[in-house]
Parts: C-alpha cells; sequence; structure tokens
C-alpha cells in the first residue's frame, strides 16, 4: 500500500466520502487510490474554485469535511477565495495540495512556491507530509482540525514522492468530539440579560441557526420580549413555513449601527459581536453601541443550539407555534421583471426542502423578506464577502443532498467568477436550478461609489463597474457547459420556467432580465 | 489629491499607461483616480486571473509593467496562479491590491486575510503603505522593484484609508535601469568553452531569444558549431521566415537528459541550467550531465543578447543569412483534424507579425516544428506551467500591440481556468483570434498517468482527466461572451475559418474538433 492509499483509507475510516478534484501530475497517486479504495467519490471541477467552493457547501450542509485535490501553489491559489469563504463559515474541509517531489524541490522547477504561505490565511491546519510513512497520520491530524468543532479549513500538502512510495498502513481514525456546552457563568450571564427587563437581542450563528436552536430562541423571544437577528451574511439557515422566523443585520454599517442602537444586552449565540463588512469613515467598526453589554452565550466550538434549549428550560419558556404565513401566488406579470417579481416568483414556487444558495446579492433583498412563507427551505449565503462562491456552493449541497433541489439565486457579476461549476451540475447530473439576476453590472459597487461621495463617476469608473457592452449571454454560456437554458424577461415568463426547471430532474439555468 | 491619485500620477510619470482591474469596494478611490489622472487605460477583467495574465502578456510585448487593481485578499488570491508565470518570465508587472481601512484592520472583518502571505510566494517585492502620505513613495519603490532588471512582480497593498486621504503629491519617478553587461571573467568562460572544440549546446533565455540576441547566438553556432536551444517554456521568442530558428529542450526529463548527454559544455544567456518541470524517479532534477561543465554568460537582470553580441564581436563571427523556408500551403482535407493539420493551416495562414501565445499544450507540437516557416512573429509560451495563461495573456498582447494580430492557441481544458478573458477581447475589439485544441481530454494526464505506470485507469482516473460527458461547447461559451464563433472540423474548414478570422477586424474564436 503506497502513502496515498493509506490516505485515503485513514479518511475513509473517518467518514469522508467525497472527493472535489482538479488533479495534475504531482496528484497522480492519489487519482489513482480513488481508484483502489472503495468508497470516495470523485467528483471534478474544471476550475479548483469549484472544487474548494463545492466542498464549502457539502460541509455546510452535512457538517462533515469533502477532500479538495488541487496541483501545486498555483492550483491552492485559485481555491482561495473559496476557501476564505468556508473558513468563515467554519465549515470543514480538507484540502489535499499536492507538490513536486521532495527530493527535487531544491532545484526550483519551474512550478514550485511556497504552498504554505498561500495556504496559511486561509486554514486553520497547515502541514507538508514529510514522507509516505507519515502521510496517513498526517491526514488524520488534518482531519482532526477540519472537524473541530468549530470546523476549520485544514490544509495538507502531499509530495508526489510521499504519496507513491510505500507506506505502513492507514492511520487510526480521529475521535469525533461533540461541541461543548458553555459553562455556567456563561448561561447565567445570558439568562441575567434576558430577564434584566432592559432591550436584548439574541443574536443568532452557527448550530443556533438550524431548527433547533431557531425554536428555543423564538421561545426565549416570547418568554423575554428579546429579539432574535442574524449577520448580514450566515453558513447555513433553515427558513420557512412552520420556522421561527429571525430578522438580519443590515450590511450598510451607518444603518446597523442604527438598527443597533437601542439595545442594552446583546447576547451572542453561535457567532461574535457583529463589525461591519467594511469601513466607512466616521462610522465604528464595531456596530453595537459601546453601553450595549455583550454576553458570550455561545462561542466558537461551542453547542450554541443546545445551550439555547438549555436556557429555554431554564426559563421555562414554552415552545412557540410557528403562524402560517400567507404564501404569494406565481406573477403573471408581462412587464419587466425586477426584484421583487422575482423574489415573489421563487417564493410561491420553490419546492419543500430546497437548498437555496444566496449570493443575489443587490438582487436578493425582496426573496429575503419573502421567502419565510416559502416552504421550509435551507439558506447558504456569502459568509466570507469573496464572490463566485454561489454556483460552486450549490455543487456542493447538490451532492451532500441529492434528494433536494438547490436554488442557486446568483447575481451574475459573482456568478462569472467560478461559472465553470455548471459544468459539474451537468455532468454530475445534479438537481440544481440556477437563477441568474441578470442587472449587468456590479450593481453593488455603483451604489459605493455614490457613498464615496463620487455622485457623477467618470467613463473609468463606469466601465469598471458595467458588464453591458457586450452584454453576457447566460443562455450561450450555460449551453456551452452542457446545462439547459432558458431567458425570462418578465414575471410570467419567469414563473413558467421556474415551475418547468422544478419539475425536471438535472439541472437548468435561467437569466433573469433585470432592469 | 488624495493617496490615490498621488499613486497614480507616480506611475504615470514613470510611463505606465493600462491598469487591468477587477476593483471592489476598497478600491474605489483608485477607480475614482483612474477617472482623475490622464492617460492610464482601465480595462476590466470579469476574473482576477483574466487581470494578471494580461499584465504578464502586456510586460512580455512592451517590457513595461501594466498595473493590475485587485480586491483584497481573495481577489489577489484570484490572481495569483498567472502572477506565478508571470514570475517565472521574470515579466515586470506591479499589482495594486486594496484592503480594508487601517482603523478597520483589527475588528477582522469578514473580508479580511493576510495578503501579505498570499503576495509573497509569488512577488519579487510586497509592501503594504501605512498612509495616503507614503503611498507615492512606496509605489515608486514598487515600480523600481517590477522594472529591474530582472523583471519581477511587485505587489502593493493599498489600504482604503491611505487612498482616501491627503496626500503630498506625486513622488519622483523611479530612475530607468539599463540590464548590466556580464563581466569579462563570464565572457571569457563563455569564450573558451566555445572555441573548445568540444561539443556546446548555447541554451538561450530572456532577451537572447529576441531578434539581436538569436542572429548573434546564430552567427556563433556558425563559427563555433555550438548547437542552440530554448528552454521547453520561454517568456518570449521570435520567430519565423528570416529569424534564426532555434531548437527547443524536450519537456519530459528522460528525454531531456539523453538530448543534453552529448554536450560537454553548457553555456547558458539569459535562462539557467536547465531543470526537470516534474520530477521523475530514477531522472536527475539537473537535466545536463554532471560531466558537463555549466557557464553562465548572462545571467538575470544581465544584458544576454549584448553579450552574445560582444561575443560575436570577440570571436570575429559574422552574421549569418537565414536561407527562406518552404511555408506549406492551407490544408485543404475533408478528413479529422489532428495536431499536424492544424500546425500546417496555422503556419499557411498566420498574419506577418502576429504574437502567437502558445498554450496548446499536447497539441502545439507540430505547428511549433511548422512554424519556423510562418512569417516573422513573437511566441508567448507558459513560463510557469500554471495552466489558464493563454486566453488573458492573449489579452494583455493585443492591448500592447493593437497593430499585430494575436493568436490565441489555446488548449481547451487549459482554456477554461480562464475564459472569462473572451469577454475583454469582446469589450475592448481586440484583433486576436482564439484556437482552441478540443480533444476533450486533459490529453497530459493521460499520457502521465501511462507514465507512471498506471496502463489501464480506473473509472476514478478516467473521470478526472476527460472532459467529454458533456462535450463543452466553446462556440456557446465564446458567443456568451461576446466573442463570434465557429467550428472546424476538417484542415479545409479550419483553413477557411482562419483566413476569415484574420481578414476580420477585432476577435474570434474557432474551435477545433480534435481527436
Amino acid at each position: 500500500m503506497n502513502g496515498a492509499e493509506a490516505l485515503l483509507r485513514t479518511v475513509r475510516a473517518a467518514g469522508v466520502d467525497l472527493c472535489l478534484a482538479n488533479p495534475g501530475t504531482t496528484e497522480l497517486p492519489l487519482v489513482a487510490a480513488l481508484d483502489a479504495v472503495p468508497g470516495v467519490r470523485a467528483v471534478l471541477g474544471l476550475f479548483e474554485g469549484v472544487c474548494t467552493g463545492a466542498a464549502d457547501g457539502y460541509g455546510r450542509m452535512t457538517g462533515r469535511p469533502a477532500l479538495t485535490l488541487l496541483h501545486l501553489g498555483p492550483g491552492l491559489a485559485n481555491g482561495l477565495a473559496n476557501l476564505h469563504n468556508a473558513r468563515r463559515a467554519q465549515t470543514p474541509v480538507l484540502n489535499l495540495v499536492g507538490d513536486h517531489a521532495t527530493w527535487h524541490v531544491a532545484s526550483d522547477p519551474p512550478l514550485a512556491s511556497d504552498v504554505e504561505s498561500l495556504a496559511r490565511p486561509m486554514s486553520g491546519f497547515v502541514r507538508t507530509s514529510a514522507s509516505a510513512k507519515s502521510l496517513a497520520s498526517d491526514a488524520a491530524d488534518a482531519l482532526a482540525a477540519a472537524v473541530g468543532p468549530p470546523g476549520a479549513v485544514a490544509t495538507l500538502v502531499v509530495p508526489v514522492d510521499a504519496q507513491a512510495a510505500a507506506a505502513d498502513g492507514p492511520a487510526p481514525a480521529p475521535r469525533p468530539r461533540a461541541a461543548r456546552m458553555p459553562d455556567d457563568a456563561a448561561v447565567a450571564a445570558a439568562r441575567a440579560a434576558l430577564e434584566s427587563g432592559a432591550p436584548v437581542l439574541l443574536l443568532l450563528g452557527g448550530s443556533a441557526l438550524a431548527e433547533r436552536g431557531l425554536r428555543a430562541a423564538s421561545a426565549l423571544a416570547a418568554r423575554t420580549g428579546a429579539r432574535l437577528a442574524t449577520d448580514s451574511f450566515y453558513a447555513r439557515l433553515e427558513r420557512g413555513q412552520g420556522v421561527p422566523a429571525v430578522e438580519r443585520l443590515p450590511y450598510f454599517p451607518e444603518q446597523a449601527v442604527s438598527w443597533l442602537s437601542g439595545f442594552a444586552h446583546l447576547v451572542l449565540a453561535g457567532t461574535r459581536a457583529p463589525v461591519a463588512f467594511f469601513g466607512t469613515e466616521g462610522v465604528p467598526s464595531q456596530l453595537a453601541p459601546p453601553s450595549c453589554e455583550v454576553h458570550a452565550l455561545a462561542g466558537p466550538g461551542e453547542d450554541a443550539a443546545g445551550a439555547l434549549d438549555a436556557l429555554a428550560r431554564q426559563l421555562a419558556a414554552p415552545s412557540v407555534a410557528v403562524p402560517p404565513r400567507e404564501r404569494p401566488a406565481p406573477p403573471r406579470g408581462e412587464g419587466a421583471l425586477d426584484p421583487a417579481s422575482l423574489g415573489q416568483a421563487l417564493t410561491a414556487l420553490q419546492p419543500e426542502g430546497a437548498i437555496v444558495v444566496d449570493e443575489a446579492a443587490t438582487s436578493g433583498l425582496p426573496y429575503a423578506l419573502a421567502a419565510p412563507a416559502a416552504p421550509p427551505h435551507s439558506v447558504l449565503a456569502l459568509t466570507g464577502g469573496s464572490i463566485g462562491q454561489g454556483l460552486p456552493c450549490a455543487v456542493g449541497a447538490a451532492l451532500a443532498c441529492p434528494e433536494r433541489r438547490v436554488v442557486a439565486f446568483q447575481a451574475d457579476g459573482s456568478g462569472l467568477y467560478t461559472l465553470q461549476a455548471l459544468w459539474t451540475l451537468a455532468r454530475e447530473g445534479l438537481d440544481a436550478t440556477v437563477v441568474v439576476c441578470a442587472n449587468r453590472a456590479y450593481r453593488i459597487l455603483r451604489v459605493e461609489l455614490g457613498r464615496a461621495g463620487i455622485a457623477e463617476p467618470g467613463p473609468a469608473a463606469l466601465a469598471l463597474t458595467d458588464l453591458g457592452g457586450p452584454a453576457l449571454d447566460w443562455t450561450a454560456l450555460s449551453r456551452g457547459f452542457g446545462v439547459p437554458a432558458s431567458r425570462a424577461e418578465t414575471p410570467a415568463a419567469l414563473s413558467d420556467a421556474l415551475a418547468r426547471s422544478f419539475a425536471t430532474p438535472g439541472p437548468s439555468l435561467i437569466e433573469a432580465i433585470l432592469p
């Protein structure tokens, strides 16, 4: 058994069953091992950001790490942007990055680079295996770091000679660890805040946004008058009919500061005190007012849902029935589409149990407001702000949950960074509906130019924020990658296209033309 | 004048006239400065690897650095693969990477990461500007590092508050430095080797592959019997009728070792002693035999062409006329295309002064052998082995030389990493002919599997090296980005399509279907 096979058997025994790969010459022993070791599905991405973003989506839906298999420093580099999002989502991911044979590195061959320096900013664990003998135990260590809790991106650099040489067999799989319950003092402080009578915000993240956490939080809210919110971006949220709704912190910092200004206490469950996405002159980085007392009920690696549950029991907060919400009808208008009709159509038509990967950016707000009236579904958001996450994440979510429909709700500018994901949707026959919000601009930058006081951008600023000239044809791009596609210019056409896509197995893309 | 404008005026005064940008919120003051400072053309890439690869192509053709403008750590990360190629080509490039406001970093906002750690492996210069006051002089230092000689990738991290705050005005532009002539001892040693009567290989890179270097080298070869070769991959080579031809080192190391085995002396002009691209068990990293004496006539930052010229004068080696070579006719066959007919068609039809960006990989060899019979042209190759360089590099070459036709001779697997470059070709109306060699596989990996002893790859190995299922439709992808496209399945159809493309201003793409 060579090092590659020993590595793969080690992680397989620990439950790893997916490898998102874009390999090259230095990863061929691992490629061969994927045939020798049963149970690890190999899925090809045409670009590394597809692999890493898919690993993020897979990890968010299963709680388990997928492998990525990447080709030296440049291959890893291509995957870093989506690893950045995975790191911020605390998603478990195990990157395997091939490298030159150990004896060849000193000659500085053309593809050599400092892989660890590249990996470190986006990884909680980085190691280079020294030899075939250590590959399996290195992989076990990396896996332990990846699963946490909290989940983390772990990067193991695997020289090709270590993959190919004889090994001693697999290493013991790491023992899974459960998330810790927070200590009594943290629970007591949160309880005191909730019972203080002063205005309290319960800010939820991580497992607090799963159904159990949301039910406990809403019971606490009903019992104490606390308000519930999420960060602007979260790793995964359960939403829809029967699921308690939470508000979302505004994205722009001055709005968030205003929104948070009345709270005397901030209780954190599965997240941290909110920070401005970008710094804005005259607006503080920390968005909660200085007078607000911050209580960390459950921090990273702690069981946020369990802590909320325990607190609800302590306070004898009975669970609260969620009243039915009126679901809108599919829009039938023949005028122009806009974000509101887009949100209405999705809410009206999305099937039960959908997984919505939301990278719709400026086109997404009306849908987010309407979607609690849709059937229960999961939402995955852009935790790290590194755009180009949506389509790859949709690939991973669909691989994780083949029985659920994935909806990639996708801004056009962001989608172009990693559009190669469409091909993997087609190759694997994944049940995904891609809705491209085609406003043909980096709209957020137009907004930000205005906020920066540039009321009348010059030709360079306009050119650098405009995606028309030539207009992109997403239906052609989609068909080029093997995904059937259509264009919708009216609410009625969009409703028809969505209904058709949801009723048809496999992927399809709808280009929704927005003003 | 704010920091952004002071920076831009500094580099403009030093001759910088192009900014390849994919900006975000933290780069908006620089975006606005592009409107305030005349003379720096702003070109949008839809993905950062397009910007960096274009900067590489532009730098190879002009010898001058373009700016890139990238969005924090993840934006830089997306551009690193092509910066890796630029670094190996010693191309001057000046990256400007926006970052959070200095006062905001301590809060660790979602998009924060260690930008310098990401930049360092691919950069010869890395600095983070501390304030608006230092931005202009930091840019001058970065520019000096970029232009060398030798050329280098310089990365300047520019916090948004440093861009926006008041500055003292531009800094003095760095003084251009000429490449040094090598010292007399190096010239004397090379001369002694050339006059030794033993077999000598003159290995050429850098400016030795420009016309002046090639003429001097061929005079030396005629006078002394030395053979002339290039590395397998070079930054830029002049080739075609009237230009002295050079051989190319084989790519596979065992072939290169055999090819080099007879030489007693290796004289290096503008390159280093050849190293195996990948390590192969049983084949040395250093490809020249241990008995071969290596003489560095001109190393990095030295004037290789000038040194060859001086040596030719010392040896009274008269310049050699290059006999005309028989140019093939365009193939008119109606059978299947193959790399040979592809190479014949290109050689027969490419216009005078073309710039050929060669990322054709396994489909490219017959063309490389035939092309000395084409009209004079420049060739840009994949120096760093990081694939996805071809289309972006073609963008940059076309921006550098609007009067010349660019031919992107492109393998399909490699082209998919950065296909967004097609849109910039369309938007800027660049005279580029993209020829996609559609063999629908990572063919080189199939070859490498065989070399690794995996004669019958299993289903995973086959799936990870196959690009069929579904077959990519490059004509649809191209039209989706606004570039007219056609498909050629026969030599006759390819000849017609090439002739049409070369006669039509602006870009077009030809998908050449290969077995």
